[in-house]
């Protein structure tokens, strides 16, 4: 069956999203019964939509020759409904720059889709940060579906461990490294670069912003960490709730203890019930080597979730090489797609 | 809802599934708005049904005071249909001892639920590895679903990796540490104890049967190679296509020879698509520390995909203190029963 799908956002995530369905979009249709098309784009400069299925290639040569989807198209179409009736989609994938002082323009496409009763996948953080219990509250009430696992570490599966394995038993806590960025540099670090030397390293790697202050301060690990544990515990934290120390702050002199102890200094992002209540945090901690977070190179991430009665059930992941983060985040945006389509009844039955 | 269950077999999983239904069903009322009554057990002496549902304790008290839940019981229920008939159950569970030869009397309920409509959970491995074809195409035929996520080295969310988390992905192949007995016993030799003193303490920690030969042999473990590449590469592989070589002829110059390299010995299944075929095989490996499965300790478990795009994902489980193999294998029934609960529409959704 065909899906329609209308993207807000046309950056590596959205680039990535329209590249891979670019080159696996029949393999989709062989496996699954699905075939995706994206029926609206929309950047900062502007939008295109055709209900009838845009061209992968055509946007991304746009993109990459005049740095938006949009050269011609009427400006009406930014407009949230316009743009939205427009693209006659089904679901919404929300994939703009995440913004936490107001999580916009993400946050109107959100409700808006859920307004028109469409199903959202989020890729962006800034809506869920900020109004987990409005988003969550207007999706139940229209009886929509939203999913948001490409913005907790992808492609570290932490929600789908909760929802499909720990089933049954009770999550006691978990701990994570969520950050790629503020891992690779405190890599570095700790093989004896200096904190201003491994942010130049991880910007030339392209992981880093020009601006690192959302991941070297810790913003989008405690973001993650706020996710993952509303998702899990049904709480309803906000960025506020999740006490914060970033790397700025780790000196030559801790690293070299570490080192001195065969150990690592990660930075974790945890959160624990602890007396009903969740405690939430991101912080560097020493780790050791054999420890399931502690073992993992710079580009990996990995999530631990504390047990009863199953104990320590990891989960981690080690890029391939060639990739960038756009297309590792964009193949969870497709994860989401592919499961929303199952659970929506749009695929083939996977055996048949 | 109220869900009624059918159980073939009750020993250390039958036993953890009671007990653990005994004691968090009210949890999973709560939580998931379904609640399980057992209706039928089936032991080695007899059988026990009730539509009204058995009471937990009971058959907990009867099996541990008499050997069977069956005293007294009408031994014509034990005949299949007769016993399905009046357990009116809707879900069987097949937790019977495994038995490669014919895997019976396991494969005769399995297939006996499915031809009444009933869903099934396996928990035994012998119908699967025997007669994998046969019993998809009557699951598939019948419109009914076969969950069996306890057959393969549980809690280690092996199936659930494969279909929830990598979906859209291509999996290239996979690894895993995946029968716990022997991993025990490699762990105690490569402390400096014998083969014979391995098994012997695995035996005392009621890890290892009084013949181990499945566990030590490799059997075990090459059953759940085949079952998840079954699952994830849709192949046909019965037992004898899986390369098979067990822990006992690993010598104690092999031993030295990785602890000198700092490194350790495991036991692992694998298997990879090589020019479009499977190829599968359990063998003794020499594996680092750092490595993912190198790191586990003797109790844990664990299981590596790789994948194109997403590198490689690993999912990893170390049990807590204080729980046999039955209880966590029941775990896993139970993760089966509820995300079956949940695909029939049993369950109340999870935000209400």
């Amino acid at each position: 069956m065909n899906v329609r799908i209308a993207l807000t956002g046309f950056g590596n995530v959205g680039q990535g999203l329209a590249t891979l369905l670019r080159d696996r979009n029949e393999l989709y249709e062989r496996r699954y019964g699905v075939r995706f098309t994206l029926t609206g784009v929309r950047d900062r400069s502007g939008a295109v939509t055709d209900p009838h299925g845009l061209d992968f290639a055509a946007l991304l040569h746009a993109k990459s020759e005049q740095g938006t989807v949009a050269a011609g198209a009427n400006d009406m179409e930014r407009d949230v409904p316009t743009f939205l009736e427009a693209s006659q989609a089904q679901i919404l994938v929300e994939a703009a720059s995440t913004n936490y002082v107001d999580a916009e323009p993400g946050w109107s496409y959100v409700l808006g889709a859920i307004d028109r009763g469409m199903d959202v996948v989020v890729a962006s953080k800034g809506s869920l940060a900020l109004h987990w219990n409005e988003l969550m509250g207007a999706a139940k009430a229209a009886g929509r579906h939203v999913l948001y696992s490409a913005t907790v570490g992808s492609p570290v599966p932490s929600l789908q461990l909760a929802e499909r394995v720990l089933v049954g038993a009770d999550i006691l806590g978990f701990e994570g490294i969520l950050n790629a960025t503020s891992h690779q540099i405190l890599t570095a670090m700790s093989q004896g670069a200096s904190y201003a030397e491994g942010v130049r390293q991880a910007q030339e790697m392209g992981m880093a912003e020009t601006d690192p202050t959302l991941d070297v301060d810790g913003w989008d690990a405690a973001a993650k960490v706020l996710i993952v544990a509303n998702a899990v515990f049904g709480s309803s934290l906000r960025l506020d709730d999740v006490r914060r120390q970033g790397i700025r702050g780790v000196g030559a002199q801790e690293l070299e203890r570490a080192r001195e102890a065969n150990e690592v200094i990660k930075l974790i992002g945890r959160a624990r019930l602890v007396d009903g209540k969740v405690v939430a945090s991101v912080a560097p901690e020493q780790r050791s080597l054999d420890d399931p977070l502690g073992r993992l190179r710079g580009d990996a991430m990995g999530i631990v979730f504390d047990t009863e009665p199953l104990g320590r059930m990891a989960a981690t992941d080690e890029p391939a090489g060639g990739y960038g983060g756009g297309v590792t985040t964009a193949m969870t945006v497709i994860r989401d797609l592919i499961n929303l389509a199952r659970d929506r009844g749009w695929t083939r039955p996977p055996t048949a």
